[in-house]
């Protein structure tokens, strides 16, 4: 089996300003690859710790740097790299237009310090950089592979999942390939899970882990070569999925609850608006971010104080005064005077507490009422949710989506 | 400054199951205590492997290695530092008895494998686990110190928090604190902010870095003794303040924008409401993410179809036929608009386009106006942003937030 080593360069590592989530990530990516992890190391943004770092790597056959790609002159894994291999950095005119080109789009400024960043080591070959200025790097040096990546997880991600799968590949270092299947589960935890696939004993690996958006991920994976292998995996899954289901949990691909949502939308041609209280904005900003949500999204009433909710919504100033904001009520006549205002196939309310202040004894932290109105078939749902003031948000907000996804018997395959 | 290494020991950090959060609250809490982590490693558990990775710490007068100290066979870090000291372990009857004590107390069945748990290397002291099985040790040769802790953060951070302080003290490796000032710079890049502090030359750290929100956080900071320490830092970030308010960069304490604002709202008993176009509910979303939004802000409209900006916001069809959604016109009517709805003493609109799709030459993606309407005094902005549509609706939010601590000149320090 190949042994790896990762390096990991930075100051704020080393101040533990930041957890080192990039050698978690690239380890675990090995380790899916076939390929054995056997140390890590951090250092500083200094040439001579670097350099002597990879003098510590002798052993391994791939050496993976991350950090230090930056424009600044702190930012120096680039030339201790070339100082180890004994091979010059060289300026390359072509990726410094490429860059040009990257600011532009941005319209920011380019910077004679960014002019570094498109230096490479002589022989070394770029991998490119879709999120940001710095190209990452690979080495073969004798069988050898040094992989160069810049710091920020937004940009190195992409260039692993994407790119560092091929470049093992045509390095030689291996033959088969991972083939995964990823699911997200809703409304459970991931101890749970785990009691699900005790006794699951089939010979693939299956990983879950619990995500700050609300959901358990689970994968299916294995090593495999060919199609038999693939089906393998994909008959597994299925016995794997059969098991979720009969658990009666909330399941969907690999994707974001509203964008599942929006193609739901969009494949149906139905409108969708909302009436927030307690999530502020969140539930449609969440909607927005995904691209070509106009189609679908009217726009929403952010009716925070009572008197949002009675002049532009409508509500009742006697709901509010008997039952109070977070009621049964009034979720009710928010999601109807949103129906009046937007004429939206769907008009959704939710009014709840958020915290951490707020809550008594009849109406907890954590209470939300959602008022529900799918082409005027309206009804109310209740809800306890657990959770700090950011998490009973989003999971009021993955609680719509899912809804709606259940309402319309959406198969989120 | 004494210099530090922090070994990790566990097969489960280096196949990226788990993140070595152990490394960073202990690269922390030296940094706390003015000395420098110079190098971190993390191996599998594996003695040939932690001895190897001991002796690359050579320069390190403290060395502290966390986990592997466990009763299975697999934990070997007691065993590999005894082999690295040449110093044997051996048996504790009084640590026996302790730990027989502490499983009684759980009404937990001692094993016979705990007993390696009471084994302390020739020359050492335990450091009491009050929340564990395995004590931790330090044992200090000819002035380097080495420190053992177990693994699981529950057991190791009591120990770092209440007698590693007193340990690194009683051993003489204590005398100054490091201090830090933390500001952050909105509308500018790290390589702007590399080439404003190009010659400034002062000798405390000076370090910068872009966020995924949008700002570069710039850290001024040194290892200081006493109050005279501290006022040296201080009086260099005054110096390192002035080059960057020379450059008219808009700059902040390290505090969200969303939150100052809101302080800056309840300060001065002001409310404000939304009207978002491109941003849909992410603005509003933002500010309510803070406890005790509710004060200060009434709520919001996301109009974001036509439609919903001339029912709800009264914004005329004849502007938005002549100049678009995306004008000064309809930004303007859209903050009067709204003004009317709920009253807020702040009303602010913003519309623009998010792209991907939806630009054009004459209005392209990034192209945002903002209709501020402060205290009845209106005015409308205009900005064209760069990045994508996630960075764009951030940049946007971003500009709210700056225009309305700039209107009311407050005070960000």
């Amino acid at each position: 089996m190949k042994i790896a080593a990762i390096i990991s360069v930075g100051t704020e590592i080393m101040r533990g300003k930041i957890d080192d989530t990039n050698s978690t990530f690239i380890s675990k990516f090995l380790k899916d690859c076939g390929i054995r992890t056997r140390l890590r190391l951090s250092v500083e943004d200094d040439i001579a710790d670097i350099v002597k770092a990879l003098r510590f790597c002798d052993e391994a056959d791939i050496v993976i740097l991350t950090g230090g790609l930056g424009p600044t002159d702190d930012d120096l894994t680039r030339e201790a790299l070339s100082e180890y291999l004994g091979k010059p950095l060289v300026f390359q005119e072509r990726q410094w237009e490429l860059l040009k080109v990257f600011f532009k789009r941005f319209n920011r400024p380019i910077a004679e310090s960014n002019k570094k960043q498109s230096d490479l080591i002589e022989g070394a070959e770029f991998i490119p950089n879709k999120n940001g200025t710095a190209p990452g790097m690979y080495y073969n040096k004798d069988g050898r592979l040094f992989i160069l990546l810049p710091g920020p997880p937004r940009e190195n991600q992409p260039m692993i999942k994407g790119d560092l799968y091929g470049i093992l590949k045509e390095n030689g270092f291996f033959s088969g390939e991972i083939y995964t299947r990823v699911y997200r589960l809703y409304g459970v935890g991931e101890s749970t899970v785990a009691d699900i696939f005790t006794g699951f004993d089939e010979d693939i690996q299956i990983g879950y882990y619990f995500t700050t958006g609300g959901w358990v991920e689970v994968h299916f994976s294995d090593f495999i070569t060919g199609e038999a292998g693939k089906k393998r995996v994909d008959d597994i899954t299925k016995k794997g999925l059969s098991l979720i289901d009969a658990n009666n949990i909330f399941r969907t691909t690999d994707n974001d609850l509203s964008f599942i949502t929006m193609k739901m939308l969009d494949d149906t041609n139905k409108t969708v608006s909302f009436a927030e209280s307690l999530t502020g904005g969140n539930l449609s900003g969440e909607l927005v971010k995904n691209p070509g949500s106009s189609k679908i999204f009217n726009g929403s009433v952010v009716s925070y104080s009572n008197d949002m909710k009675m002049n532009v919504l409508g509500v009742g100033e006697k709901s509010l005064s008997s039952f109070g904001a977070v009621s049964e009520s009034v979720a009710r006549e928010m999601a109807e005077g949103l129906k009046k205002i937007t004429g939206s196939d769907i008009c959704i309310s939710v009014t709840g507490i958020a915290g951490p202040d707020g809550g008594s004894d009849e109406k907890p932290v954590g209470l939300v009422y959602f008022g529900y109105n799918f082409d005027n078939d309206s009804y109310v749902k209740k809800e306890i949710l657990g959770g700090n003031r950011q998490q009973i948000i989003q999971r009021t907000i993955n609680f719509v989506f899912m809804e709606i996804l259940k309402h319309y018997s959406y198969n989120c395959e």
